[in-house]
């Protein structure tokens, strides 16, 4: 019995849903509304202590992190499998993962704060944003959110988030100019890693004008997304207001991006 | 033929070093004097364009990540594997290889240079810190060691590098209680990932007095040391000028980090 504690906007739980639909595995989902905190229930924070989403629980297992959960289910329901057979290949397949894990996910906040959320906030007017920033549990995030706010996409690390997603498409590219998924011939883990980020840049009407453009990878993306197992991943349960949010203040917020892209 | 391109002050050479042992295998070592920038040399830089230690070469499989390595080669080499075999285990020791990676890893060098580097950098005198400084080829990384070398134990990073590796000692001590290793019943990578880092504090003299006091750690501790890959893992290769360092300026670098253990 597979129990997902999860949300529509994480894309770590994203890439759970995926190998879910991937291999046809039942599962009961908890969706926790991480933008009113449900996250930090006490009985969600008996399960997963730092409040973060996704959580997956099967029986006694309990497990925390997305990248275990999706090595889990591959580990736990063998067929379908989701790892290149050999030793080199599962090594490709976790150079992604870990990149992903270590400098694109971190980052993919920053990009989603500034090209999206900073909007939203700072048309609370100054004394709601104060009240917005009180509430930040974390005084070193606190200091960060000011610094977007205030600086938008000139601010360092924000250029740094940019050039990180340059970086992923651009090895993305690289990779698929030699096979035809991410780890190789098949299909696998990595490409599930990948893609939420990527699609990220998708939600922000970024990815057909990200520049220099990289046909493959935009081959790679319609694959993707025609795959029965990308609705359920990822259109199905992000709110539409939040989708409204990304294509609308992306869209504003793509010449700044372009600025950051062309200043190199 | 494996090749293992290293070097003994290296945290994650050595989590190599004793997979290699423990699977008894024969390989090639390039040592590498990463203190007089020999990992910047062109040659080596067309293996592992980052010039970081360790690479490991396997016919045509170039592995440039230490917990990448130790999957691979225990999957490649099985006898004496060093996976636990159900899910769950697995989960277990990839959340602790994990937890190494992302929160350990980066604030080792933070440590390491505050407790030892530190010192002999001082010792240069004001112009020769400047001449060091410029050397560095990051402007953000000489910015936080010019707060590393002005705050010390002080610098808001560096209490939180304290504070990683006293969270790593309790969550071995919770784990230790319940089970012989990292783990589970069984040695594995999790051990491997954790001991090069573990051994860091004891190369400071600061193991055996940091507060509070963990037995189940100690006798963890000194299990792993007694097991013959322990010697060309980690003691084989380390330059005794640098493990001088470590021991004197540890020493006395051990009532700022009590400091920090005791303010909390």
């Amino acid at each position: 019995m597979l129990d997902l504690y999860h949300h529509g906007s994480s894309v770590c739980a994203a890439k759970v849903r995926m190998v879910l639909a991937e291999k046809r595995l039942d599962w009961t989902g908890h969706y926790l509304d991480i933008l009113t905190g449900e996250q930090f229930n006490p009985d969600y924070l008996k399960l997963n202590p730092k409040g973060v989403v996704p959580t997956l629980v099967d029986d006694v297992d309990v497990i925390r992190e997305s990248t275990l959960i999706c090595e889990y289910l591959d580990e736990k329901f063998p067929d379908t499998p989701l790892k290149p057979d050999s030793p080199s290949g599962k090594v490709r397949m976790r150079t992604w993962t870990k990149f992903i894990d270590e400098y694109v996910h971190p980052m993919c906040a920053v990009l989603t704060f500034s090209a999206s959320h900073r909007h939203t906030i700072n048309r609370l007017g100054p004394k709601g944003v104060e009240e917005y920033l009180a509430k930040t549990p974390n005084p070193d995030l606190e200091r960060r959110k000011r610094e977007w706010l205030a600086l938008g996409f000139k601010g360092p690390e924000v250029v740094k988030a940019v050039k990180i997603f340059d970086t992923m498409l651009n090895d993305m590219d690289a990779v698929l100019a030699e096979n035809a998924w991410l780890a190789g011939a098949t299909f696998s883990l990595a490409d599930i890693a990948v893609i939420p980020y990527v699609n990220r840049l998708e939600a922000f009407t970024m990815l057909s004008v990200w520049q220099p453009q990289r046909p493959r990878v935009m081959d790679w993306f319609e694959r993707m997304s025609a795959r029965p197992s990308f609705y359920s991943a990822i259109d199905e349960y992000l709110p539409e207001s939040l989708a409204d949010d990304f294509r609308t203040y992306g869209g504003k917020s793509w010449p700044e991006v372009e600025a950051v892209l062309t200043a190199g």
